[in-house]
């Protein structure tokens, strides 16, 4: 208590205690503010995408999604935004890497873009069933002829998953495999999120497999695979 | 001006105004104290459900999931908790509805599963493929019997879905078929969550299928279905 009275009783240390408590003021009023706009922020947020499409999509032209423009020749619906030309969409905001988990692949408009997104430059990695990769209408062969690295997966009967992760942060899974009957003709749903609890498992899965299918893994140094 | 000289400078008017301040401090800080509360449990809540399992699934018994106990002679492992199991789990967590959406079902677990939950008395609706619900091992002719409503998607090549929705709020959905090699040889995923965004297109999706393959909408009355 002593000690207090002379400090307040100095003017030299009043003074001092009076710019202290003033920059105080200013740091809690500061520090509220921060705190309040964090709060608005988080309850104003719409949290991350999370989307579903269903098919069969409807047939519409996706030139426009390749290109600026659509030929005068073509006869399909322009303008029309379906569940396909959604996918299309997710699967071409890539700009960094995409990862391939399919099953069956031989769509030949969904095999377009993955190569379009290997031609701008982007990390593009496939992992697919060995048996169906060689089937026919497969375009497997044709990535591979493009460079992109391709796996096939040995360890089970079917490598039966149909997702993909663009850029590690948004995933596309469901029950769609990559054909052009799934698109046009059959009842399949996809799920778009990017949901990190949903996301990382996938992202996990994905490399995890990757790895195990590594063919420098399976057979004896210097054989070409 | 001069009502409120009035009313101030009556005695009683005067303790009437202090209760009334008094009265909404009271307000003013429980309305604070509650508006903190929410903002604290807002910004610790972990969100909805959303977990992911993968297949093939590790072997082992599930007997406990139905019954309180296995038998002595059960060779498989106990005690462990497995992709299967989870899914067991969460199907089995059905208080009111369960709604399937399936492209094939043959694996006797998950019938068991769903025959349980039926005779709990819990509203079931399967819809299923055509072709499917026909094969060799489909279940599907075993849920009809035990009074279970089954309808059969006639307006696509393949009902290809493989989801369903317990309670009307948990969806899950994925690459799996409800078949034994899925579950135990394949490679697979499912999501499961009660994300609203997620789970709301998929209830509606649901229903619209249901009421689109009903029977009475395709046969004249009076036709046996």
């Amino acid at each position: 208590m002593e000690v207090c009275k002379l400090f307040f009783s100095c003017p030299q240390m009043s003074r001092v205690w009076t710019v202290v408590r003033g920059g105080l003021r200013v740091v809690v009023l500061t520090a509220t503010v921060e705190l309040v706009g964090l709060l608005v922020r988080r309850l104003r947020s719409k949290g991350p995408l999370n989307e579903v499409l269903f098919f069969p999509s409807e047939t519409a032209c996706t030139e426009h999604i390749f290109t600026s423009h659509c030929s005068g020749s073509c006869l399909l619906p322009h303008g029309v935004e379906t569940s396909f030309s959604r996918l299309l969409r997710h699967l071409l905001s890539a700009s960094s890497t995409l990862d391939l988990c399919l099953f069956s692949f031989s769509n030949f408009e969904l095999c377009r873009a993955v190569l379009a997104l290997h031609t701008r430059g982007l990390v593009v990695r496939v992992l697919t069933d060995k048996v169906y990769a060689a089937i026919t209408g497969s375009q497997i062969g044709l990535l591979r002829k493009a460079g992109i690295c391709v796996r096939c997966d040995s360890g089970s009967v079917h490598m039966h998953h149909k997702f993909s992760v663009v850029d590690g942060r948004r995933l596309i899974t469901g029950s769609l495999n990559w054909t052009l009957t799934a698109v046009q003709s059959n009842r399949e749903n996809l799920v778009v999120t990017e949901e990190p609890d949903l996301v990382a498992p996938f992202v996990r899965e994905f490399q995890r497999l990757w790895e195990a299918n590594d063919p420098a893994r399976h057979c004896p140094p210097g054989i070409a695979h």
